[in-house]
């Protein structure tokens, strides 16, 4: 079973990497970009034919590594 | 106009990133969890109202810019 795992940073946090992208869409003359905020994506296979107890592991994966739930928000869901 | 940006690896570019979290979710009990592919996703706003023209924006920030289109792949949606 295969998922894509989306990570964001939470609103109000700062995302310097977006800014320095945003900056750099400016320079080359994309200046009507805005707000550029940068996350990470997953695509991800689960060894597993229960759905359910795949969305368990996949959840355990975001909330025990892929994410840090601090400062970020993740959502998934299953592609395949 | 909110667009999300989606920007992976090719099929068969090595993913080194996405080895290491595999290998880290594995180590931590989640083995069931394979093939990690590690991608980037971008939220980004377009001062733009025309639909037509703020595609061909962000079209353009990933050709120049967001995707490296000789390793990797970029779709995107408007989300707002």
């Amino acid at each position: 079973m295969k998922f894509e795992v989306f990570v964001t940073l939470k609103n109000g946090v700062l995302d310097p990497q977006g800014k320095a992208v945003e900056n750099a869409l400016g320079n080359i003359g994309l200046s009507s970009i805005k707000n550029v905020r940068q996350g990470k994506y997953f695509t991800i296979e689960v060894d597993e034919h229960n759905e359910e107890k795949a969305k368990t592991l996949v959840k355990s994966s975001c909330e025990k590594l892929l994410a840090n739930e601090t400062i970020e928000n993740f959502k998934f869901n299953k592609i395949q």
